[in-house]
Formats: structure tokens, C-alpha cells, sequence
């Protein structure tokens, strides 16, 4: 099995950056990754003015999958997630949701073991080893892998966990596929700007759906499908998480504007991804009962 | 026990209206609910520009609760919600988070049955009967039921089910509390302005805590709570929801701001109430292995 280790990052998703590997359709690989801030804190006195701010929010990559050609489908299945023992948690000021308070820097080094974060006496959280940044070059420009979008990128879902799988749609020749940003729990917003930041591998499996592709990238987990979408305000991103469902459901059943819209009332699930990145990111749930795949590509 | 009917109805919720009802710390009592067309909606010909629309979303009391004085917490216990076994649900062209696509008013008559709405062929929803609009008088002013604030309202939060509670910070003697706009299911985000609107009945308990109340409205499940904010956008309501939550988490461990932010990043999940009220409505939510309730109220 191929091994791409975590000293191949990169800082943007590009159709520019030159592969560091490829993989074929139905191929294993394992990708190590480098924490959010490149694994330059190194204890809770480091200050966060020193950091090499060019080193932070990278990913491992990019990799060529063969005959991954624009307006597919490259489908990502997360197998296995396994983090290190040591994770950061920073504030930073002017950032995160509460980012108009006025606060200090500080940094946080939290031990994780047996499968818990030990934060701090009698306040210890059940791990969830999840992948902050996962994507692919888009069709132009350069977008920073701190950022999101269509491409995928620092999406920062919670629920984007070992037994999941990401579909993202392909842009360039290859894809180029890179991910990074482990966190070993982050909640539904990610309120402060920064997680549980540690390093990790993650063992993934790729392969493709040739001549379809997604709106947004979908997450599918055992019970559903979602949209992944993002937008300059949270308003927005629900507009366009919605916008995606209502459309698919009217494929999967052939109804009206208005009879998928009424049943987004009742079956579709806005959820917050994170509100502290670039763009705030909503998910658009859509119970396996009511959906199939092939309704949420075009 | 006594027995409010739905013919008791109020419009907005004020200081001004007369209680059509006491009840004291402890007692138990049903309350009849209208759905929130008022009933109006009897087939799936009528003409939305024919409604009433001051008859439209009105909630049932108010009730007196006997001992209850400005600054103390009213307690409302849902034990109960049955639903009758036919639900509307309707499309208002400009309205719901779509409101800026072109779509027709359309009216949709559902049955209700062996705990499933039927919805259409293939896509019948399981029934989670909850409570759309429920609060207490404010301050000063005159809301109307159709919006919601720190004295509840319109929350429509799926959650508000039975065997949750809720606390409301009461503001005048007597709370003047009051209850309405029953949906047999709804997701999280009630896309299209309505769900399954259906008159009812529920079961409550009230009791009261003295001297000490939520920022927000919290509710109770068995397993977490939540503050209930609202705001102009998403984004609003988001900030607003995170602002209580770390001020609650401060109180509980004696943590600085910082430190109670970097665990919100970590345990405070930010869902999505609603997108389609007059106010867009985000909860906080904290499990129970966090936090006290005594930590929940200044």
C-alpha cells in the first residue's frame, strides 16, 4: 500500500501544484498529516506572534487518481482515522464566532488517551478523530487550503469520520486529491476557530463515478446523504445547502418546486458545519429512507 | 385537571391580555391547541389570499401561573402532545428560505396515522409531534405569536417534544404563558415557511424557579441542554446562542473566557432551529456531562 507521508503538504488546492502520487480506482492509500499549525507548538508558552503563519492549514498532497477526468465523481471513503497523543487548541484574537469580544492569545496542549480528550479536571471529551480540510484542485485559480468551497477544502465537518464517505466532484485532469487539518473532536461550529489540531494518518480508498458529479461535496454516513455547502454567511449557506436538496429530491421523485420544497420542511435537516472559517459551512441531511445516490448527481 | 380549550386563543404575547386560566406551582394541565391556519385550511382548493391572516398563528391562554414574579424561571414540562390525523402544510410564494425563487401558493391536506404523516407514494415521514410557538408575556410590547425573542414564541424547534422541558424567564407577574402552532413532524430548519401544521392537545407541568433565570429559553432533553436565541440572521442567532453557552461554562468551572471558549469548540453544538421566522432561530447545545442547570441561570 502506497504511503504518502506528511512532509508533502501543500497551501493551496490548484490545478498548479504537481502530484505527489498516484493512485488508481479501487487503490488503498494511506496519508499521514501534519497538525493545523505544522506541528510548531510545541508546549503552551509557545507564542502564537512567533508562528510561521505560511506553515498553518496545510495538506497532504495532492494526488493524481488516474482516469479522474473533469465532471466526474472522485468518491473518498474514510477507513480508518488514527491521531497522535498530544493535541493544540488555541484562541486567537478577533477570531472565531465571539471574535468582537476582546480577549487574549492562549494555547491549550490536551493529552489524548483511551479515547478521550483531557481537558481539563472533571471536563474530559469522548474523542471523534475527524478530517478538517479534504478536497480537490478546482477548476481555476488557487484557493488556499485554509478556505472551502465546491472544491471541498477546510470544510471542518464533525460527522466527516472513519466509516464515512466524502463524493467530491472533479475539476482538473487527476483531480488532485489532498486532506489535512485533523482534529480528534471538534463540535458543530467549532466555535473558537480552532479544534482539538493534532496529527494523524487516515487510511482512505478511492474510486470514481464517471459523467456525474455534485453540486457540493456529499457526506455519506450509514443513515444519510448531505450537502456540504458554505457561503460568505451562514444565511447563505443554508440557501445553498437547500437549494441542492430540494432539486435533488425533485429528480428522485419527480415532483414540483413546490412539493420537494414542502418536504424539505418536514425531511431535510439544516445542520451547522463550523461558522469561523472563511465561509460558514451548513449541512443539507437527507435520510438514506428518502434519497438515493443517483438523485444527488446531475 | 383543568382543561384549556382552543377557542382561548391570543395573537401576540403581552402584558395586556387577561389570563383565561390559573395554575399554581406543580399542577398539571391540558391545553388545547389550534393548528395555524386557525383551522381555517379544509382542503387542499382553498385559496391561501382567501385566509383570514389575522387569524394565523395563534397560541392558546394566556394562563396565570400563580407565584410567578419577574426574575423567577416558569418550567413548563411537555408530558403529552397528541395530534389530530390530518395536517396541512403550504408553499407562500417570497416565503421560507427559497422565498426568492418564482414558485405558486400551494396547499397540501396529509393524513396522520400509525404514527406516520403520508406524505406521497414512497415518502411517508415518521410523526414527531412537537410545539411550534411557546412563551411567556414580555417585558413591555405587544409580539406577536407569529415571532419569537427572548420570551420563546415562535421557536419552532423539533426538539420541543414530550418529555423535554422548557425554562422561560418570565418578565410579568403571572408569566402569562401560552402555547400553539403544533406540527406532527418537522426538520430542522422549516424550509418552506410551514410543516405539518395540526391542532392538538398537550399535557403540562409548571413549577417554578424562584429569584433566578435563563438569558435565553433552555431546553431540557434527557441527556442535554440547550439555549434557545434568536436573532435578525443565522449568524445572529448563532453568536447570541455561543455568548450564553461560554458565559455558562465560565460560571460552572470558574474558567476564564478564553479557556470556556476553546471548550465550545469542542462541546458546544450549534444546530439550526428555524430559517424562516421573523427571526432566524440557532440553539446551543451542552450534554449533561458538562454542565448544571445552576449554571444555566444568573
Amino acid at each position: 500500500m502506497k504511503i504518502v507521508p506528511r512532509s508533502k503538504v501543500i497551501y493551496s488546492f490548484s490545478s498548479q501544484h504537481k502530484p505527489v502520487e498516484h493512485v488508481k480506482h479501487g487503490e488503498l492509500l494511506l496519508l499521514e498529516t501534519e497538525d493545523a499549525f505544522g506541528g510548531q507548538i510545541k508546549n503552551e508558552e509557545a507564542s502564537l506572534n512567533e508562528l510561521n503563519w505560511s506553515r498553518v492549514d496545510g495538506a497532504t498532497g495532492p494526488l493524481f487518481v488516474e482516469d479522474a477526468e473533469p465532471g466526474d465523481t472522485l468518491v473518498v471513503e474514510i477507513l480508518d482515522i488514527k491521531v497522535k497523543d498530544k493535541g493544540v487548541i488555541v484562541t486567537v484574537p478577533k477570531s472565531g464566532i465571539l471574535g468582537g469580544k476582546r480577549f487574549n492569545p492562549s494555547t491549550k496542549i490536551v493529552r489524548i488517551s483511551k479515547g478521550y480528550i483531557h481537558f481539563d479536571e472533571g471536563a474530559r471529551v469522548k474523542a471523534n478523530p475527524m478530517i478538517g480540510t479534504i478536497g480537490v484542485a478546482p477548476e481555476s485559480g488557487d484557493i488556499p487550503s485554509s478556505s472551502l468551497g465546491k472544491h471541498g477544502g477546510n470544510m471542518d465537518v464533525k460527522k466527516l469520520t472513519a466509516g464515512t464517505k466524502l463524493y467530491l466532484p472533479v475539476f482538473v485532469e487527476g483531480a488532485l486529491f489532498a486532506a489535512g487539518d485533523m482534529h480528534a473532536v471538534q463540535a458543530d461550529g467549532e466555535l473558537c476557530v480552532s479544534s482539538v489540531e493534532v496529527a494523524g494518518e487516515v487510511l482512505l480508498r478511492f474510486s470514481l463515478i464517471k459523467g456525474k458529479k455534485p453540486e457540493w461535496p456529499i457526506l455519506e454516513t450509514r443513515d444519510w446523504y448531505a450537502f456540504l455547502a458554505c457561503g460568505d454567511t451562514l444565511d447563505d449557506a443554508a440557501t445553498f445547502a437547500t437549494e441542492a436538496a430540494v432539486e435533488a429530491f425533485m429528480r428522485e421523485y419527480k415532483w414540483s418546486f413546490e412539493k420537494a420544497y414542502m418536504f424539505g420542511s418536514l425531511a431535510i435537516d439544516l445542520e451547522i458545519n463550523q461558522v469561523v472559517d472563511p465561509k460558514k459551512g451548513v449541512r443539507a441531511v437527507m435520510s438514506k429512507d428518502f434519497i438515493s445516490l443517483s438523485s444527488l448527481l446531475t
